[in-house]
């Protein structure tokens, strides 16, 4: 298969791209590194994207930006940024690639644990994967083609732990490389709808 | 108890005012209709509503609008209509109404099934109830002075069938006054950060 990786630079991309280059041909897109660079809040930027690779048998975006603060200084504004990149980047990626797919082709999502297992600082984290949970399984309901859609939905990684880690005392991480098992049966599954919660 | 309910005047939202106003001051805010007039997608406009209502116990929401279109007619900017509306209009509610409530006061907002039972044209319905319902998982833990948040999850209401039944075939529907009862029960109740899926 043609595995366009969307965030393929980041933690989770690369664990992802390490375990489906094995088997498959994958062109990384990042905002700024990659084989290809994209913007995914630039309708504009996607559209290019997809119009410069030809015959994608999958899209994985393992992508986008939420605003972590405490409630107490969340605005309107700071819950937008997540509404605007990680939800609707994804999304987006989704209502333009889904033109581009070969027939039967998949796309594969990343929303994370948060709405399940809320932390402090994370209320627009919890927003957005609700959203990409719920999309997700409506969407797969109605795309073209015979296209598939799944999400991968994360708890925290062990890698970003020394980031991440006073957010999630008594988290159980899990590693980049057995979340990237979750994008795998997604893409090379048949599977459609389902919210692939690895934790 | 002294409680405002914004969008008071539409399906869900009378029934509420029936079961609520036997025991409770009930103060009615719509967009056109109603004791007060409020655009939930103007933060101005919600910030004088709440400056003309003083001691409020309880805020309850049963509104906002989505743009229901098969998926294949839907673009990013019929998405951002729920993003604004049902979505961050309910969310703003809560940002800025945390200032004016009195301790131990609750806000309760409305989702939907549709992000558990997906239906034609309901992506973003999907969508936005998943927000909410990540949203106040997640906020719960961090409202200030004691203030509580859920969030009711109805399937399709009887009232509405004869406008929306052709989208609900095979749907139970559930009476808007039975509804009203997890509104009851947010409102009157203890808990906080649930989800009361009526269905």
């Amino acid at each position: 298969m043609k595995i366009l990786i969307v965030g393929g630079t980041g933690t989770i991309g690369q664990a992802v791209v390490k375990e489906l280059q094995q088997r498959h041909t994958i062109i990384v897109a990042g905002r700024s590194h990659g084989d290809l660079q994209v913007d995914i809040t630039n309708q504009t930027s996607i559209e290019k994207m997809f119009q410069s690779v030809k015959n994608l048998d999958a899209v994985i975006a393992t992508t986008g930006t939420v605003h972590f603060a405490e409630f107490s200084a969340m605005t309107a504004e700071h819950y937008y940024i997540g509404l605007n990149s990680k939800l609707m980047g994804q999304v987006n990626l989704v209502l333009l690639g889904q033109h581009y797919l070969n027939e039967k082709g998949s796309f594969t999502l990343t929303s994370g644990i948060l709405n399940h297992d809320p932390i402090r600082a994370g209320s627009s984290a919890a927003m957005v994967n609700g959203a990409l949970d719920g999309f997700v399984k409506s969407a797969a309901l109605e795309l073209p083609n015979s296209l598939r859609i799944n999400v991968v939905s994360p708890t925290v990684i062990t890698e970003s732990m020394a980031d991440y880690g006073a957010y999630f005392r008594g988290f159980e991480s899990v590693s980049a490389a057995r979340v990237a098992l979750a994008y795998s049966k997604s893409v090379e599954g048949l599977q459609t709808g389902q919210i692939y919660r690895v934790a």
